[in-house]
């Protein structure tokens, strides 16, 4: 969403006047984030909060996706030690996963997400736990992350520190897999060769939505631009093109 | 060291009848270690303690070879913001760097090294420090470091945080590279040529040595196995292999 709705805490202009537009032709609407630091909860209210109505089930971000996957993949119950922020905590714990405070034994899973308290400890004790045998799980692996006061190290530098130490690599949940995206289509009861997928970055949104089945849009908002789209490998190279979010009634037309 | 003369805080049999066997010979003795915790002058009380005497002179560590590189490529005076420990601190201020307490403007260069009290908000530091120009120098990349209580993430995994997070590596100063050999070496008024360097792992200890063009020599007290030197490629096969250092007059005889 960042990048793509908004900037920080602030519209790209045009915004509100196309999700009402959307939601007049009563098209499904879902938002999709890289993001593992809230919970879909806190979504619903930091869009509403700049105008922009939704529903917790329209919302699939890497923190949610992440439980969805332990869900889905009966790994339910089991114990998490978790690298990350309370929206992640939230997650997790809403889909029935225990929280252990430590790396020893009986933790099933370590799960590594965006997480400004992070520290030398909490690496440690990560490492401790997939020493023991815990299986290794990365919400995303983003280098950086915009926040209000400008770009910050993202979950992939924690994710980084942790894979570097016990030398192997985690699964990735959040985009580029196409895993967060089929989940949200499936919320919403449509179809990816239907669906459009909306984002700014080539290299995890573009990919992630061709993986997906999806068609996909780049707008110009964010991070990729025209000239990246237009000489990236085909894999991730979208199929329209826009300035901003403001125009997607035209490709929609 | 560890690894080669002692095992956490233990010394490795025979190793104070080798040392004094070797100082008896008037050969001269050289330690190098790729932890940069530590500052030249712990290392003296460190090898004291279990019985090994050294003068600084005969000491070179990742935290001092940093220190050293500033000095020789006349990057002295300048500000450095540290990602690591008491020891490296020391020895930069030593050599007359002015330590940064943020990652602000005007900051030369950012070292990373072992930080058990390594945090988000260092990582974030290091982060704005290089946006805004500042060098990248890792003291080593050694991914795990043992401990007295077994094995914890080394500097490696802090330097693949940020390293991530900038996307571009560092200049690295220990091990692997040759650099603090050779410096070592110059100390102790030697020539590579005739200095046996004796290492515990292919892949740092026995590359160092053979790039500073040295004899070298594993012992299996540590972390590389006889079965891993026999395979290894060529630019990190020991001339020699002995079970511990306790054998090293046989190797110098």
């Amino acid at each position: 969403m960042d990048g793509v709705l908004y900037i920080g805490s602030r519209l790209v202009p045009g915004t509100s006047g196309v999700m009402a537009h959307l939601r007049t032709r009563r098209l499904r609407i879902g938002f999709c984030s890289n993001n593992s630091s809230k919970s879909r909860r806190d979504y619903v209210e930091k869009l509403a909060a700049m105008g922009i109505e939704s529903e917790e089930k329209e919302i699939v971000n890497s923190a949610f996706a992440t439980a969805m996957y332990l869900k889905e993949n009966n790994r339910i119950p089991c114990r998490v030690y978790v690298i990350g922020g309370k929206g992640l905590l939230a997650e997790l714990s809403a889909a029935g996963a225990e929280i252990a405070d430590s790396g020893g034994p009986g933790v099933d899973f370590v799960v590594v997400g965006f997480d400004k308290d992070f520290t030398y400890n909490k690496l440690m004790e990560g490492f401790r736990a997939l020493q023991n045998g815990a299986e290794f799980i990365a919400t995303n692996r983003d280098a950086t992350l915009p926040l209000e006061d400008g770009i910050h190290p993202g979950s992939g530098s924690m994710v980084a520190a942790l894979e570097t130490a016990i030398g192997r690599s985690p699964l990735v949940i959040g985009k580029p897999s196409p895993y967060s995206l089929l989940r949200l289509v499936e919320q919403l009861d449509g179809e990816p060769a239907t669906t459009m997928m909306v984002g700014d970055r080539l290299e995890t949104d573009i990919l992630a939505g061709k993986e997906a089945g999806m068609m996909t849009t780049l707008v110009l908002t964010g991070v990729s631009t025209r000239e990246m789209a237009e000489s990236a490998d085909a894999s991730m190279r979208p199929d329209c093109i826009i300035e901003s979010v403001a125009s997607l009634p035209d490709v929609l037309a």
